[in-house]
């Protein structure tokens, strides 16, 4: 018998990431319900500081028990760039831009990581990461999705983020590979 | 005669920029000292936000007369990227990758703005700009400064601020003119 549902708050102003996210927990019995994002994040290169620090200090303000999550793209021909300034990136000078930074690069390799960082009583929170090694495209491709997905593709796929279902995306991605392992912990924390 | 100097700290990870302040402030009466930078900044396109709350979390901890700065470069035709995240963007992509992302591009506009906070009480902060119009260069020139120096040509000159005496950067410079704001504040201040 699958457990009661839970809920949990996600405190994001990113909606894409909120239908995303509440799609994949639901298979592990969560409920996520939103939160608008406290909008001050932190300037770092880690997702998991980024993540943690925002999920500290929204639960100081709301106190119900909550996830913030954080993503990077990191390119290595780019030393890391964009990282977790992802959406600034996006905003700014989009996909065509780092399609034209790694214009006459063979090495197009690259990794998306997530941090979900998750909190429930004050100053304590736990951090799970989800890493997915792949490339970067040659060109835009694929209607689905947002953000970089649209030149990402995974290792041992020959499409890109933006090219899967939104089913596969979410059996597939970083976003996913944090999420299931929050869920799974959060089940056994609760299993025992 | 000219005032007493006065002490007044700053919080910067940043040997050039505490260099060039203590250069610029010097004629105020200003005697820098140099503080570590928390290594908590945060991520906002406000070069006045990110400034203020450092000036402030940074007071919260030392209790002392600080300032806290930080400088923005906005490219008009990469719609304000690289905007605050510049040290960011200097330790991966560089300057290589702004010259090569506006290579066909017509429109070189760009401004340098720099945002210094001043803090000496708790919760209250006041914050100096200076703005500094200009273009971006079709290649790297010079050696002196650092950042984006090299590729930015202020409006009215030939050179790059990297082809600038120090003097005449300090003189020139978005960062003289926010520092020389806070200095002829802080001696009206005084004055009155």
């Amino acid at each position: 018998m699958p457990p009661r549902s839970v809920e949990v708050w996600f405190a994001t102003s990113n909606s894409h990431k909120f239908r995303e996210a509440s799609e994949i927990v639901k298979e592990y019995g969560i409920t996520l319900r939103r939160l608008p994002a406290k909008g001050r994040e932190l300037q770092s290169d880690s997702v998991r500081e980024i993540a943690g620090s925002a999920a500290l200090e929204t639960f100081a303000s709301v106190r119900k028990p909550l996830i913030a999550e954080d993503t990077g793209l990191f390119i290595n021909a780019l030393n890391g760039f964009p990282g977790p300034y992802s959406s600034y990136v996006q905003e700014t000078v989009g996909n065509a831009a780092i399609l034209h930074l790694l214009e006459s690069t063979e090495d197009r390799g690259a990794e998306f990581v997530t941090a979900v960082a998750y909190c429930r009583e004050p100053s304590k929170v736990r951090v799970f990461v989800g890493r997915l090694k792949g490339r970067i495209s040659d060109a835009v491709r694929g209607a689905n999705g947002f953000g970089f997905d649209p030149i990402f593709i995974p290792a041992g796929s020959a499409r890109t983020l933006a090219e899967m279902t939104t089913h596969e995306k979410n059996h597939t991605s970083h976003r996913y590979l944090a999420l299931r392992a929050f869920g799974l912990w959060r089940n056994r924390v609760r299993a025992g």
